[in-house]
C-alpha cells in the first residue's frame, strides 16, 4: 500500500463528478440538446438563455430556466456546478464577462468548435475560473430549442480538452457529463483539437457552400439534374450562415492552413487535368483517405478509464490516447468501486 | 382532320417502343441494374460483358448473357432491339468498333456520363447507327454486377439527349426504357447536360477526392474527430478512381470551367478570411444555393407527354421543359391510347 490516498482521491473526483449539478447557458440546438440528455441521465440541470422563446418553450417541455443570466450563475457558483456555455463564438465573450461577476470561481466548459482561442479568452476575461474546453462533434443542419434531441450526442464523439495544465477535477467533471450523455470522448490537446476539425469541419463547410455556389449557378437544368455527390456534398451549406461563419472565421489560422493545402491540391488538379495529365492521382489519395476514415472506423479502439495515477502523467496518456484515435467510452469498474464503495460492496 | 396521320405515327412510335426488346452491353453496377430493371418491366433482355465472372454472375441470377459482344449484336439488330452501352468511357471506343461490325443501323443509347464527347464518338466510330444518349444521374459507391439492384433508378432522373437533329423514334425508345425503370426524364441538350452534370456530378467528385486527402493527413486524430460534414462530403470519394476519373476526364473542358468557379470562389474566400474580412458572403451564396436546390425539389413540375406535332417542336418543347427544371414522368392517356387503342376501346 505506497499509495492509500490516490484511490481514494479518484474515487471523490468521479463521486462528485458522477452527479454534479449542470448549467447550461444558451438553450439552442446544442445547448437545449445537452439540458434533455444531462436531465435524462439523472443530473439537476438548469439553463439560461438570452431569448425569451426559447425560455417559454424549454418551460413548456418541463425543463428548469432561469430569469436571468446572472441567477443562473449565481445558483451554479453556490451549488459548485459545472458551468456549459453553449452560446455562439460572437456571444461568448459577453457572457464571460458575466460569468466573472456571478460565478467567478465555477467550474466551466463549453461547447464550441474551436478550443484554443476559447481557452484565451476565458484567461483574458475570467481567470478564475475552472476551465476545460470541450467539443461535442455533434449537429444537424437546424438550430435553436426545437431542433433539439435527448439522441444528439449518442455514440457521438465529445472531444474534451487535454492540455499540460489542465485541471483534473474539472476534466472528470466534463468526461463524466459527456459519457452521461452517451458520447464517446477523445482527448485531444487544444492546439492539436483545432488543427484536426480545421481538416475534418471547417473545410467541409467551406467547400459544401462553393459547391452550393457553383451548382446553383448552373440554373435549374443543373440542380433537377443534382443527385446523391450534390446533395451530399452540399448538405451542411443548409445550415445557418452565420453560425457557420462563427465557427470557422473562430479557428482562423488553422483553416487557412487546411484551405491552403486543399486549394493547392486542387490547383495541381486543375494543371493536370488541362494538359496532358488527368485526375488519377487525385483521385486515388482521396480514395485512399476515404478508406483511412472507414478503417479507422471499423478498427476503433474504445477503453474505458479509471483516474488512477498522478495527474499529469493520467493527462499525458489520455492525450496519447485521442492521438492513437481512440475514444474513452466509461469508466473502469475499479474506478466506479472507488467512487461508491457501498454500492458494490 | 388535316393531319390524320399524325396520331397513328405517335401511336405507332409508342407502341414499339413500350415492348422493344434491350440489349445491354457492361453489366456492371448500371447495366446490372438496367437489367434486372428492364426485365422486371416486362421487357426482352439479353447482354454482354467482357468479364467471365459476371456473366456466370448474372446467368446464375436468371438473365440472358450472350456468349459474345458480336453474338449479343446481331440479335440486337435481327430484333430491331435498343443497343444500350454501359460499359466505362474508356471501352467506348472498342465496343463503338464492334457496333459498327455487328450492328451498324442499330437504335443506340448509352448510359454514361457525357454526352457531346460520347455523340462524336459515335458518329466518328459507327456513323449509320441511330445513336440517341441518355444519363441515368444514379449510382452508389459501389461498382460491379453484385452492386446492381432492381431499384436503382426508381424515383432518379434519367436524361435524354435531345438535339435538333435527334431521332424521334430512338428517343421515344429510350424514354420509354428510362420510364419502365421508375425513372424521371430530363429532356436536355447535350452540351447544355454536359456542362450541368460538371457542376453537380463532377466537381463534387473532384472537392470530395480533395477533402478526403486533406483529412486523411490530419491523422488519426482528425479522422477519429470526423462527423457529418467530413462524412458526408467525402462519400463519394469512396467511388473506384478509375470509375471517377474517366467520368470527370471525359467532360474536361466543362469540369475546367466549373473547377475555375470553384477555385475563384475559395481563392476570394480564403482572401477575405485571411484579411479583415470573413466568410459571411461566401457562405450566404452557398446557404441560397443549397436552399434552391431544397426548393426546386418542393417545387419540381412533373409531366405526362404524348408524341403529337411536329417532331422539330416537339424536340423543341422537351428540351425547354428540361431547362425549366420541369422532368417527364408517363405518357398521356391519349398517348398509351394512340399507341395500343384495343386496349383502351
Amino acid at each position: 500500500m505506497d499509495t492509500p490516498a490516490l484511490p481514494s482521491r479518484a474515487g471523490t473526483l468521479l463521486r462528485d463528478a458522477l452527479t454534479r449539478p449542470v448549467c447550461i447557458v444558451g438553450l439552442g440546438l446544442i445547448g437545449g440538446s445537452l439540458m434533455r440528455a444531462a436531465s435524462d441521465a439523472g443530473r439537476e440541470v438548469w439553463g439560461a438563455t438570452a431569448s425569451s422563446t426559447t425560455s417559454e418553450e424549454a418551460r413548456a417541455d418541463g425543463f428548469d430556466v432561469a430569469a436571468t443570466l446572472p441567477e443562473a450563475l449565481r445558483r451554479a457558483a453556490t451549488a459548485d456546478a459545472l458551468v456549459v456555455l453553449a452560446v455562439p463564438l460572437p456571444s461568448l465573450e459577453d457572457v464571460l464577462a458575466e460569468v466573472a461577476r456571478s460565478a467567478p470561481a465555477c467550474r466551466l466548459t463549453d461547447v464550441t468548435s474551436v478550443k484554443e482561442p476559447v481557452a484565451d479568452a476565458v484567461l483574458r476575461r475570467t481567470p478564475a475560473t475552472r476551465f476545460v474546453g470541450g467539443h461535442p462533434m455533434t449537429g444537424t443542419e437546424f438550430s435553436g430549442w426545437d431542433a433539439g434531441s435527448l439522441q444528439l450526442f449518442h455514440d457521438k464523439v465529445w472531444v474534451v480538452a487535454t492540455d499540460d495544465d489542465t485541471d483534473l477535477g474539472v476534466w472528470t467533471d466534463v468526461v463524466a457529463l459527456a459519457l452521461a450523455c452517451g458520447a464517446a470522448v477523445v482527448p485531444a490537446a487544444s492546439e492539436e483539437h483545432d488543427v484536426a476539425v480545421a481538416r475534418i469541419s471547417h473545410l467541409p463547410h467551406l467547400l459544401a457552400a462553393v459547391l452550393a455556389g457553383v451548382g446553383a449557378d448552373g440554373g435549374d437544368l443543373a440542380l433537377a439534374l443534382a443527385a446523391g455527390s450534390f446533395t451530399d456534398g452540399t448538405r451542411v451549406a443548409g445550415t445557418r450562415p452565420e453560425l457557420t461563419a462563427a465557427m470557422c472565421e473562430g479557428n482562423r489560422s488553422a483553416l487557412l492552413t487546411a484551405l491552403d493545402d486543399a486549394l493547392g491540391r486542387l490547383g495541381a488538379a486543375r494543371g493536370s487535368l488541362a494538359s496532358t495529365g488527368g485526375l488519377f492521382a487525385t483521385l486515388t489519395i482521396g480514395h485512399t483517405g476515404r478508406q483511412s476514415l472507414d478503417d479507422a472506423r471499423l478498427d476503433r479502439r474504445e477503453v474505458r478509464i479509471d483516474l488512477a495515477g498522478k495527474p499529469s502523467e493520467l493527462l499525458d496518456a489520455m492525450r496519447e490516447l485521442g492521438r492513437s484515435g481512440a475514444r474513452v467510452i466509461g469508466w473502469t469498474a475499479e474506478a466506479l468501486e472507488a467512487a461508491d464503495p457501498q454500492e458494490v460492496d
